[in-house]
Formats: C-alpha cells, structure tokens, sequence
C-alpha cells in the first residue's frame, strides 16, 4: 500500500489519494433501456427469455415462485439455519428499536396542531443478486426491516442458478419474512419487473439492494421514469473500508479488516489511517496484510485492490477522522484508544465499526446494523438502509377557530405577496363566516 | 367538473378518472446538459451569461451575494415582515419537535451493542423560484428546516429579476435562516452550480427546491452523476389537491380550497371526492365554485385546470378514503365529520388538512407543516420536506470479547456459505487471539 504522510502532503495531494476512480456510466442506458422496453411490454415470456440468456437458466417454467415456498426448496443445514435465525433475531430487534414513539403533535400557536406520523411504504421490491454467488445477508438485510416496518408486500428478486432454482438460503430468508413471492430475474430486467409489473409480478412502490451496473442503471432509468411510480434506495458502488489505527491496535486484526474488503473484488476501496504509529508499527501491519493475503483463496481479486489501497499517517486522532470525514467512507473501523469517544467527531460515514473485538464482517452478517450503506462518497447525504428507509412521514395541521384566527392575518398578507388571491380568500371566506355569526 | 359515481362507474373508470397525465421527458434533458457542461466548464461567466439570456437581467456584477446581507436589500413593510416571522417561528417549531431524542442503543445479544444517530447534511442548496412569482414561503419552508437540522452551509438560490436584483423577500428570509450566500440563478445553470461549484458558488451536497421542467431535468442529471456527488429531494410535479366532503361541509368552504389549489397553473390537479351528498348540495359546490372562480384575478388559470377537473361520488368515508389512497394526493383535505378519525384510514399522502378551519393555504404558508410535499402520486413512497431531510443516520457497532463470542459463530457460519473467506478469518483471527490468551 502507497504509504502518504499528513506532514509532508500537500491538501491538493491528499484530495487526490482520497478521490475515487471514476465511475463510467458509459452506454449502459443504451443496453438496458430495450430490456428494461421488453419487459414491460411481453412481461414474464421476457423475463423468462433473458433468464436463459444472461443467467443461463433451464427448464424455467415461471418467472416468479410464491408463497408459501415449498419446505423442499428450504433444506439447509442446521448450522447455516442457526446462522440465519440468530441473524435475522439481532436485525430485528435493532431496526424494532428504531420505531418512532406514535404521532409528533405540536402546538405551534394556541388552535394550530401540527403532526407527524409514520406510514409503511406499501409494496417493496428487494434485488438479491445471485448466480454463482449465495447472499442470505443480502436478503436478511433488506428483507427484516421491510417486515418490522410493516410493508404489506415484500418481493423478492434474485437471479435463477443455471437448473432453474433458486438457492435455498434466499427461500428460507423469503420466507422468514414473510415475502409473497420471489421473482427469478436479475439485472435490469427484474428491476423493469418490479417497476412495472408483469402478469405474475406484482408492481411495487419502491426497489431496493445492491447490484452490477445493469441492475444500477436500471434503477436509475426506472426512477426517473415518472409512468413508473417507483423509488429506489440509493446509488451503489463499489464497497470501501477505511480503518483508523493507533499503537494500541493489534496489527494481525487491522490487516484482516483490510482483507475483508479488499475481498469483495477488485475495484474495493481499502484506505488505512495510522495515529502515530512508528515505522516498525507500520511495517508489523504491512507484513500481517502479506502474510494473510497469501492464505487467502481469492488473493488475486485481493492483490488487485490493495494496489490501488493507500495509508495515510497522521499524527492524532483528529486529524485522522478529519480525513476519514473528507473521504466518508461506507465502513468506518476504529481501532484506537477510546474508539467510542471518537465517533463524536465523525460527521459522514455508512456505519462504524468500535474497537478491537468489532470486525466490520459482524456488522455484515449478524450484529444488527444494517450492511446495505453508502458508497462513493454518499455517505455525506445518504443513510444507509434503516427502519425510515421503508416508511414514509405524512403531516397534518388541523386548526380550531381561534387557531384559525391567530395564524390567518399572515397566511393572507403571504398570499397577497405572490398574488395568490384563491389561498387568500380560503382563509379571507372563513374569517367572513366565523364574523358573520358573531 | 365531470362527475363520476362510485356505483355506476367501473374499477377501470375509476383507475383512468385518477390516472395523472404523462409527463413528458421529450429533449429538456438535451437542452439542459450543455447548459450543465457550460457551468461546470466556465462557472461564474456562464451563471452570468444565462441570467441575462434567460432571466433578462441587466448589471449583474457578481453570480453571488454573500452574507452578512446588506439591509437595504431586505426593506419589506411591516405587514410582511410579521407574516414571515410568525410563519418562521411556526415552521421552527413544528420542525424542531421532529429533533431525534439522540442516540438509539440497542443491545441485540449481550456484549452487541448497535446504535443508530444522526448528523446533519453539511452543505444544502435550495432552490427558491422567482422571476416575476415572489415565492417567501419555499425559502422559509425549505430554510427553516436547514436551520434547525444544523446544516453547516445553507445556499439559496433564485434567479435575478429583470434589473439584476433579488427580490427582498428572499433576502431576508434567507438572512433570517442564516443562509451563507444567495446565487442569482435559476434553470439548470443554477442547480449545475450548487452541484459542482464555482468560484464563487460553494459546492454543496444536496440540493431541494420545486421548479420547472429545467430545473427538474437539472436535478435529475446531476443526481445521477457519481463525479456531482449530490444528492435531490424528490421528482417534482404539478400541485395537486383533493378534498373529502360530505354534507357538514360548507360549500363555500370546499370550492373555496378547490379553487386554491386551481390558480397555481393550468395543470394543476384538482379533485373533490363527495360522501352522500344529494343533488342539491352538489349543485351548490358547483355554484360556489363557479361564483368565486370569476371573481379571481387568475380566472382563466383556473377555468384550464377545473376543466381536467372530477368529482367522485361516495357513499361512505371508507370509499372515499379508499379512492385518496389510490390517487396518492399531495394535498388532502378532509371537511367532514370526525375528520381527525379519518386520518387513521389515510395510508398515502402528503399532508392532511383536518377539519372545516384547515384550507390548505395555513399549511402553504404559516401554521408549521411543510409545503413542499410529493407530487404525481409519490407519496406512495416518498416524505414530504421535513426535518429528515436534511439528516442522515449513522449506526455503528461495538462488542465487547463476550459480544465477539456470542455472535462470532453466526458470522463465520455465514461467511462461509457467502464464500467470503477473509470476512471469516476477521472474526477468527480476533477469537483464537482471546482463546490463546487464556
């Protein structure tokens, strides 16, 4: 890893160690914009279609599978079982916590009632990605909050394996959440399922989950497609870790964090910020990261993203979650004295991960804290996925008569300033009548 | 207005009678991107240039004005000064009550503690409308809220009038909610630079505010490039309302709210959904509303959208309700009886006006709600402005070594399916360390 000092960077420098690589967006649009056409207009027969050509499934019969799965399609072994359920218990219980208390009411002036409440988003669309890769996190991750927040609808949508199936981890989640069907598409064209429905597939409110750059770009194009009536999560990227790290962390611990996101592909994000640390400390971290890389089955895919991965030195725990701020990284590992003290100074990170016993893996899989968070960057304005990213927050005011008469006088000086006469008169008719019966 | 009876008319009448008309994307996303590339390439020079050739202004000296502002910019009478600060305290208060009670910590097993908290969006911009409109409700309605979030840097935005000034509403409003800085700009041009910046226009990272299909497809292009790094408040539409009214209601009260919502332009939706009204009490809506639309100065704007206009006819509040949900207005007003039970049946809204004291006018103006609220059938998914718009939340994790323990078997368990090897050795390489310790 390219090794670069606070003290001898210049700001202009390490702005550019911190910047990302640019994200193509290339002709993509051009290649999902027919499927994404297709879909909507021959429903399942294309979703079926792509299924044999992109994921090289056979013997589809149905574009969806529903509720309730067959117990067969859920054989699992007990431990993988244990696995889920401890799991999904912990997810639960943190993303329950995050209920709001009932209706915000507040009384603005005497007879003016404003309030908040909180209403489900009614149907959730959830991309599991699939193929060669089994991601039951993936689909407790999405798929717990959708239930806790009460979503009347919860579908699935992950990618057939090449006999037609679906992995038997993502039927078991499907189920525990009490999903209504999961439909066998990936890429784009699941993504115009959900969107927009097929004869099988019903048409949901909002998509959510991580995806290649078709699913992405399908997001995108549906999202900004006002006929389709439809939201979506968040942009994605590629996954990034940032570790902060000072004399007391244990080198063969920070290096396996590292490794843990340099695993994911080669296009991850690995940025390690030392607290100062002497050379010898540094050397003790890049000599564990060697050793354990080599032990890896992936350590290609590894190799190819510590090349890109930097460590940045510096010489105090402000200056360290400064940078960490300036980058706001999707995972953020402290591995330093009073760790916890420390997350007040962090303004713009997905999810962070306290001292030396919590691996970013734990919040991956069973912890509780969400793993779908923002990349690229997005940290600065986007929240990772949580309990409010499936609900949505309607107002009311209700005023009595004097509430009325307390707050009318300026409702219709502002109406008269952007000459709107009939939000005026609205008030102007009713102060008239209450008058008029004096 | 047509009319439509709820038992003579088909499911599939209905679903037309409520279906918006299409938006048409055309090539405003052609027109917009040079505009775009012009002021990411040429900044200030190009701000300028479009405020002359779109705006019409004349001795513009600078894109920008910066605070402190200077008071003969602000000069407003009396009457109006009042109007904005008792709609600002309003706005402040209700917004202030949605403040978040500090950190959630949840303990999901012993020794796992998940918490979620929240930060403020460091740098907002918000977009306020003007030209020949003087819009100082949308600078309070999307100021205030930046305010009280705590976002570090509040930028306004607004194009110049024809001799190169702003109007002094906006000044102080924008004085009053602290804002650093007002661009005189509006279009794409204007959102191209809160995006990206320019000399003088700060970057910021997320951008609000209504306005018309440029600014749209502007916010639409800029959130969907990963190098802006910005992110929108939601896809904007024409205003819409729809009110609930049964034989309690006054029908000057109801064509009254009707026809406020009718002045905002020609394609605004209006909607009037009876609940056991005879003949006669229709007969008399319709009366009103005739009466008072030609009294308006906007008469022929609101004879344009009262002519895509319909009344439904219900027999019950339950139908009525039922129909709201499945049309999703921006706007409902409830004028009937027990209105605030009614609320409990509401499931997609944007705001809900409660009662025959509540036109939708207090809530556009002063009585605390936020008037900036999801159009076009969005609130089946999205939040109007409120005070979570300008936060994200953060969570983090922290265990302790029994936490480790107890939760470390699940985590490689499921490492292991995913095939995620080093996510495992993370958790591994940290419990053979505590039981080496031993």
């Amino acid at each position: 890893m390219a090794r670069f000092n606070l003290k001898t960077s210049t700001p202009k420098e390490l702005k550019e160690v911190l910047q990302r690589p640019a994200q193509k967006a290339s002709d993509i649009m051009g290649i999902v914009t027919p499927i994404i056409e297709s879909v909507k207009q021959r429903g399942d027969v294309a979703l079926i279609e792509y299924a044999e050509k992109f994921d090289k499934a056979v013997g589809l019969k149905s574009a969806v599978l529903s509720a309730p799965f067959p117990p067969e399609l859920m054989q699992l072994p007990q431990e993988t079982i244990d696995a889920i359920d401890l799991s999904f218990e912990n997810i639960r219980k943190f993303h329950e916590g995050q209920k709001e208390a009932g209706t915000l009411v507040v009384e603005t002036m005497p007879g003016v009632r404003c309030s908040r409440f909180v209403r489900p988003i009614e149907r959730v669309g959830l991309y599991i990605p699939g193929g060669t890769a089994v991601l039951p996190s993936t689909a407790l991750m999405l798929g717990v909050p959708a239930l806790v927040a009460g979503c009347k609808k919860i579908i699935f949508t992950s990618p057939p394996r090449k006999d037609g199936s679906l992995t038997p981890e993502i039927v078991y989640v499907a189920h525990k959440v009490g999903a209504e069907a999961i439909v066998l598409a990936g890429g784009a064209q699941a993504v115009a399922a959900l969107a927009y429905g097929t004869e099988t597939v019903p048409k949901v409110d909002k998509i959510l989950g991580p995806g290649n750059q078709f699913v992405t770009a399908g997001k995108m194009f549906v999202s900004n497609d006002t006929g389709a009536g439809v939201s979506i999560d968040m942009p994605a990227g590629p996954s990034e870790v940032l570790v902060v790290a000072d004399a007391e962390a244990n080198p063969a611990f920070v290096a396996s964090d590292l490794l843990s996101q340099a695993e994911h592909g080669v296009d991850s994000q690995v940025i390690l910020i030392t607290v100062g640390l002497t050379e010898e400390q540094l050397v003790a971290i890049e000599e564990e990261l060697e050793k354990q890389a080599l032990a890896l089955p992936r350590v290609d895919i590894v190799r190819g993203s510590i090349s890109h991965s930097v460590t940045l030195q510096t010489d105090n725990i402000e200056e360290a979650i400064e940078l960490s701020n300036q980058y706001a990284p999707e995972h953020l590992i402290l591995q330093i004295k009073d760790a916890a003290k420390a997350v007040d100074l962090v303004q713009h990170a997905g999810s962070v991960f306290i001292g030396h016993w919590t691996p970013e893996s734990v919040g991956d899989y069973s912890a509780g804290v969400n793993h779908s968070l923002p990349t690229y960057g997005y940290a600065r304005q986007y929240s990772g996925v949580n309990l409010s990213t499936y609900v949505k927050h309607l107002t009311s005011s209700e005023l009595t008569e004097q509430g009325l008469r307390n707050v009318g006088g300026a409702v219709m000086q502002l109406a008269k300033v952007e000459e709107l006469e009939a939000h005026r008169r609205a008030v102007g008719i009713r102060l008239e009548w209450l008058d008029s019966r004096k």
